[in-house]
């Protein structure tokens, strides 16, 4: 099966890099990345799917989940051509549950996305392709700047870090608040989604052609080794509204590509380029543009407005610290940037390595390690992480990374009794029954248990898929019978049963098949993973995370004869911290206190 | 708790670095930074045992197993001043269980391992510490390197991965002989260790000092920059025993440090600095060199030797494929090492991290990922990494990463029926019960369950330790009755019972406290991982790695009166193929069949 995987890793990397042109989109990036993924995984969109038999082997969870890992690192490589950066984003944020052997599929992925995108610069550099490429696989090269720092330059950095993970925190409160008041408008209709996204753009536009008229314009450097003022589309020293030989230095960061934005201020040796009246414009106008823009319906990265941001944030404070350091302002940008993002995203590892991969000066390296450590704990104390708060606006059921304390005083037990009570099926089922269950209940799985005489058998775990599957195929017995292992293996195979489709509402069964039979058991997963009714929420959670769990039956603790032997039947759903408050609010109550 | 986390991180770090003087002696390196962690951890060595309470925090076996993962990433980070390679090499090396928690605290361990070097190098450019600190954080510096390679370049990177994949395991094979041959050797006592360090300190000193006798003179180059021929400690071109104006490349390659050795092969633009003789000369010797130093009584470590070994081979391949490619012969150099170290350790993304923060080049990334995971492809096929090899040879009992696919066809319950049969106590126990367990079993747990008329009911699992800390406090009852939570505070804190100290032998009790009873409710962990008794091993090994389990209780599937409520308990030692076979020997025939 492995060699498959690689195949079709393939196809997604490429579909990931070919989407990939415009650069600084991490975001659609990562989401087309990952949605090609999963649709490679299912074989096509529902309508139009493929049913090449060697799509069908990865339509199953646990295939599905790596391939969209994959393809959320290819995503982030195609975007920064950080390869590694890449893999590690995908460890640091999004997989919930790692193995090694996903470490080096990634890595196989972003090495695919590496190659190809270094063949398209190649067959671009003829110039056919616009701006791509331009920049090599080196996007924000500072290379060339001369690093000189000592141990004394701790003291900045650290004010950097504190800083950039305060205005991280504050950035994340304010997108929080924005986007619940955009969740409010969005939800009047379609219209308003428009006219939300119509006036941002507008106001956008508006911004960018109108704010360079309020800065001053400035004499070009007679002595400079480039063209100054320029009116392309990408390069330095706009002339604007300037007169020749002078250039308009907040036009050259707002009228250009977002990628020499950030070259130009993150350029070193040019202490005299930006006037601080420029900055302050650039840095508030992002602000608000990277706060009202994330939320419509455009798709939008939150890298690039970050980075943008944090740049300007950078530069001004190295301008305002300018006596007291001989740190390059250039640097101040950079190292602004990495505070910006480590306050607003609390990655670490990855963002180093994505900035490593950007701006190619290992010599950075220490440095930078130490503003996100510091502004990733500064930030830390204030909010959660940006993605955990749209995770949480979206309402996905994203189970909590780390248990609450709460959760230590609450059991599985205590949680199972607060639900309606456990829906089993007998390991040989009357099809009425097992039609009544399915319409009755929205459950994804049911216990299976066999009642003797003064004793009752655990049997495991059936899924609805699988009941829906014996249906359409009629699989029933006409008396209660146990069944042989090739009458099952006569009607199912594998790549069937790792499909998750179906709905019970299309299978039409007669009244007389009502009254037959079906054995369970051949479809039974008869080894689910149990914990006894006295586990802690916040232990379970914990295994529900570590090996990524879908339903977790619960036993009782006690034997004897009568007790049933499974007490419930918990989900991802059941665990998440907002359900469980629902259920007990004292704890909400113990919480606060 | 965090910010005393933090306190013993920097010690643990400055400790790694301050032994890391020595450059490229990973091996100890990562070791060293483990011990003292691991010491750390624990407040010191056996003897002298520091008391303070802070220190005893960290006394139990997360905080520790975290602090050896940080230590040991402050090694790699030290020895190869890659601090971002550090990290991945904990994650996808060493550490068995993973949590992001764990992620950005290796992080800082090792920004604070780059902030101290940096420090003692700042120190030393004064020329007072030796040849430390020479080649400033990047180690092997490449970064003047042109790289002008086309898509048309896969192909020499492919071979160059695919026999370093075959070299590599090789390697694997070979060195996995040698081990067993030296723990034959090891085992007969000091002296024949001695002998055998000896004879191979005795061996390379002759083979380094009479091996470039073999090797023609080269003129000097009139109009190179650099001083030849020199004699010096470190340097370029030795003169050796070339008449003036003449340099000896073997002696270049052997009697320098280990570091220069590697910055002259990897050197570019050099095409006729290295004989092909010498080359091979110098691969042969390295081969037999790191096979034979690794197992002897001294502190060695594996990634010099096959980067020296590796950048040989990509040196000689890159001359014998000298007209089909215009890859420089450095470049080959440096992708002959990476091969190779993937073909033996299998590493991806740390190996290529590692590389990247030794060579500052960033262009070469595409093409060593790709040979990379080629070499690791081709390796895997043959045998498993080096790094497995040696645990299996050390004998620790390191539970396999993954489950083998005959681990599918036995279930838990019947490796618990081929063990003796488990060993449970009453909630309510009588002291001379507990003793006798304690004495006469070497078990670490023991489940604890009641027995009520008619039914039984599963308490949870009580330690050893915790046994031998009621028996050591004589915290016993006259009669048989629970008891309250204050008695149990007044007598125990949470720090007593983090420690794993003690042994029953040492405890002395008299004939009356024998009849006496404990109530070990309290201390039992009520909320033990289980699994039924039908769940198959291989899924049993999975929640143990990925929870990090040391204790799994197994209960029945049934539910009947009589039915005891826990059937037994498994042990990592226990999931051991090695030991599953031993028990089952008609799997290992259904294996190799």
């Amino acid at each position: 099966m492995h060699h498959f995987f690689g195949a079709i890793q393939i196809f997604g990397s490429i579909a990931a890099v070919s989407a990939g042109l415009d650069l600084g989109k991490e975001g659609p990036l990562v989401h087309i990345g990952s949605c090609i993924a999963s649709l490679l995984g299912q074989g096509g969109p529902d309508n139009y799917r493929l049913k090449w038999l060697w799509l069908r082997y990865f339509n199953n969870d646990r295939d599905r989940r790596d391939l969209i890992t994959c393809g959320a690192s290819s995503g982030v490589c195609a975007a920064f051509r950080a390869p590694v950066g890449g893999v590690l984003f995908a460890l640091e944020e999004v997989a919930t549950w790692w193995r090694s052997a996903l470490l080096w599929r990634t890595f196989f992925s972003t090495a695919i996305v590496l190659v190809v995108l270094r063949g398209f610069i190649e067959i671009c550099n003829s110039g056919k392709c616009g701006l791509f490429g331009k920049g090599g696989l080196i996007i924000f090269d500072v290379s060339d700047v001369t690093l000189n720092y000592h141990l004394i330059d701790i003291v900045p950095v650290t004010i950097i870090g504190i800083i950039g993970g305060v205005l991280g925190s504050l950035y994340n409160y304010l997108l929080h608040k924005v986007l619940r008041l955009y969740n409010l408008i969005n939800q009047k209709g379609r219209m308003h989604k428009l006219l939300l996204s119509l006036t941002v753009s507008v106001f956008t536009s508006v911004s960018l052609f109108s704010l360079p008229f309020l800065s001053r314009c400035q004499a070009c450097d007679p002595y400079g080794s480039e063209f100054c003022p320029t009116n392309d589309r990408s390069g330095n020293f706009k002339q604007f509204n300037c007169p020749d030989g002078y250039f308009n230095d907040l036009a050259t960061l707002l009228l250009t590509t977002n990628d020499d934005a950030v070259r130009n201020i993150f350029s070193s040796n040019t202490p005299k380029e930006f006037q601080i009246t420029s900055l302050l414009i650039f840095f508030a106008l992002y602000c608000i543009l990277g706060l009202f823009t994330f939320g419509i319906a455009v798709p939008s990265g939150l890298f690039l407005p970050i980075i943008l941001m944090g740049s300007a944030y950078g530069r001004l404070l190295g301008i305002a610290m300018g006596s007291y350091t001989n740190i390059d302002q250039g640097l101040y940008a950079v190292l602004g940037a990495a505070s910006l993002m480590a306050g607003s995203m609390r990655m670490t590892v990855s963002l180093c390595v994505i900035f490593l991969e950007l701006t190619n000066n290992l010599l950075l390296l220490p440095i930078t390690m130490l503003v996100l450590l510091i502004a990733k704990t500064v930030g830390d104390s204030f909010n959660p992480s940006i993605y955990e708060i749209i995770l949480e606006l979206k309402g996905l059921p994203f189970l909590e990374a780390n248990p609450e304390p709460w959760m230590r005083n609450i059991t599985v037990g205590e949680l199972v009794d607060a639900k309606p009570p456990v829906v089993t099926l007998s390991g040989v089922a009357k099809v009425s029954r097992i039609v009544d269950v399915l319409k009755n209940t929205t459950h994804n799985a049911f216990p299976v248990v066999d009642n003797g005489v003064g004793e009752t058998e655990l049997q495991g775990l059936i899924l609805r898929a699988h009941l829906i599957k014996v249906l359409k195929k009629k699989w029933f017995l006409q008396e209660k019978r146990r069944t042989e292992e090739w009458e099952v293996r006569e009607k199912f195979d594998w790549v069937e049963l790792a499909e998750r489709e179906g709905k019970v509402e299309e299978v039409v069964i007669s009244r007389g098949e009502m009254e037959m039979y079906v054995d369970l058991h051949p479809l039974t997963n008869t080894t689910p993973y149990t914990a006894v009714e006295s586990m802690s929420v916040a232990k379970a959670m914990v295994l529900f995370r570590q090996v990524g769990l879908r339903h977790m039956l619960v036993v009782p603790k006690y034997q004897a004869a009568g007790v049933p032997p499974v007490v419930g039947i918990l989900t991802r759903q059941d665990l998440r911290a907002h359900n469980i408050l629902t259920a007990f609010p004292h704890l909400a109550r113990s919480k606060s206190r």
